[in-house]
């Protein structure tokens, strides 16, 4: 074993979008978990990527340590306590620990560590392409039975290219549709705390030209009350093997509204993104809690500043947590790399007959 | 009929709250109009006592006009044109007018419509203590089901005293509670776009020492899931003589997931809200939609200013409907001035058995 050429990560920081473009570099561990912590980068997928190359550095430093492998422990258990809910974040740990495990006694095992990353990162491009053509066709069938009128699609939280590193999961199906010619039209969730529809998916597809409205979390229910939403897609940060979803914190209140209103609900998801070891989302999933300054402060542009303000009294207590679980029944379907599956352990087992041979705890 | 001595009124304007307190005369119909159109008074209750005083200053004006009769009916039209979703607007108009009809001849019909005005604020304000009474069982019995461990209330948007002129209609019976010693916590829904829950709710609470904490309004479902809430109070705009309720964007999402997760889900009223003409919210009552910059917008406040940031790319449109219908299947009960009953034509006939004998269109 022995220290290659040290590369470096170029990042967006994405704290600061859609209002400046600041791009950062990350040369350790230490830089990429905190870039996963302080969501500089976000999204499931994303967030795993950016933990492969941190594996990388982690290597890089175990190698100038004493201990190496006790070293490499303590680097892993770090970057996955960035973000708790995110299972591709511990997937992607994990891969690349049973990777260097495979190779630590190579002479370059930082270089294979780091093409590692780049090919995880190539295959999220892959598979996020591979599930937007199986949503693709979902938006097909929607726009004959509409007759080309646009096909609106409300998207919670962002799940689109930023989240991933190219087409995003659930804007895979609609860049798609929009690349194809068929009429879509997205309303995007402002998604509080953090804002994310309105800082990064309002962003997204207006740089792609896909029409789009802005509304505030509360009006999805309104709009499918009134006929006004043929689709919901969504990300999400995990899901059981029994098909409960975690996602950004209000996608279950969307999901009730889908129910009762029969508007299909899907969940969009690289097959990294089931957790096989859990069964009850409720009871299972770690939800992350965040500070509550993300509830009392909105970040936005004033005088060409991105600024802060406070909407509440100064002593407002605020809690704030990030995602929610939306039960198997009441999502309509997945859509993966593999194909489109029922929200079942059934489903997603027939899509993934392997990976299903995990045993659940 | 005469001219008397001009009265003014003083509000509070309450779109600087919680960060200023910014007090501002009304002196015309007009001003009663604007304060009321661009929300420096808001809240169904308020609203319709501002209309009321409104309807004083329509008086003088029709007084000094050419033709008493076509001034006043223009001035009418033109106060009820302010919201259209409040019927408690259209409701204190109605009664000026049709107490204007039986006093036109009067020489001091001015400030026997002052004094009428000043009743009906009066009457709301009697109003809001019965509900509050008839409220204060139902968290009672949940205390006592809790063993004295604090009830968790749930509410969204504001309908406190800064909606009516004291007590409130959801406050009320909070107030009720945390004045009886009863443990209560309210978990105050920020309310986008016009975040009232973060701006006022927040404020009468911390005013009025009653524990609480904010929430996004994407939380409540995941609160719910976790037993977290106890009762959901909310106010209302328009209720429906079948028992839909119409209120702030975004109740509906609530009273979905009260029902999934078996929260008990109350609607707070003063009779003045109930709209004995209409049957089906969906279909009947017109939705009010706002001004697009007010979800492009956020307010707060930063280094001592009131500024507002804007949150979303320079061109992103955006859509602002403020108000969503909750059906009556969803809603647990309604608490009235009368007593509480269920959310159908029954329970409120029975509550108001005159009232009822409006004959629906």
């Amino acid at each position: 074993m022995k220290k290659g050429d040290e590369k470096l990560i170029e990042i967006l920081d994405q704290r600061f979008l859609p209002h400046k473009r600041v791009v950062k570099t990350l040369s350790s561990s230490t830089d990429c978990e905190r870039a996963i912590r302080d969501m500089e980068v976000r999204g499931a997928p994303l967030i795993g990527v950016t933990a492969a190359f941190g594996m990388y550095f982690a290597v890089l430093e175990a190698l100038e340590s004493q201990n190496f492998e006790t070293e490499l422990q303590e680097k892993s258990a770090f970057l996955k306590s960035s973000r708790p809910t995110a299972v591709n974040l511990m997937w992607a740990v994990d891969i690349q620990n049973s990777f260097i495990q495979d190779h630590k006694l190579d002479d370059d095992l930082p270089e294979k560590v780091f093409t590692q990353a780049k090919k995880l990162m190539e295959q999220d491009v892959d598979v996020c392409r591979r599930l937007g053509e199986h949503g693709l066709n979902l938006i097909k069938a929607l726009s004959e039975k509409k007759k080309g009128a646009p096909v609106n699609i409300l998207t919670h939280c962002n799940a689109g290219s930023l989240a991933v590193v190219e087409w995003g999961t659930a804007t895979s199906p609609i860049y798609q549709a929009h690349l194809s010619g068929i009429p879509v039209h997205v309303w995007v969730d402002e998604t509080r705390p953090r804002n994310q529809g309105a800082h990064l998916t309002a962003w997204e597809m207006s740089e792609a030209q896909v029409p789009h409205t802005l509304i505030v979390d509360n009006a999805g229910g309104h709009l499918m009350q009134h006929g006004e939403v043929d689709l919901v897609l969504v990300g999400c940060d995990r899901v059981t093997r029994e098909g409960d979803a975690a996602n950004k914190i209000g996608t279950y209140l969307k999901a009730l509204s889908a129910k009762d209103n029969e508007v299909p609900f899907y969940v969009c998801l690289p097959s990294s993104t089931i957790d096989w070891e859990v069964r009850n989302g409720l009871k299972e999933i770690e939800i992350e809690e965040r500070g509550s300054n993300e509830v009392q402060y909105v970040q936005g542009l004033l005088r060409d500043e991105v600024e802060q303000v406070r909407i509440c009294p100064e002593k407002t207590p605020a809690l704030n947590i990030g995602f929610d679980v939306t039960p198997a029944r009441l999502i309509t379907g997945f859509i993966t790399e593999n194909g489109i599956c029922n929200a079942s352990e059934e489903g997603l087992s027939h899509l993934f007959p392997e990976q299903a041979q995990i045993v659940a705890k």
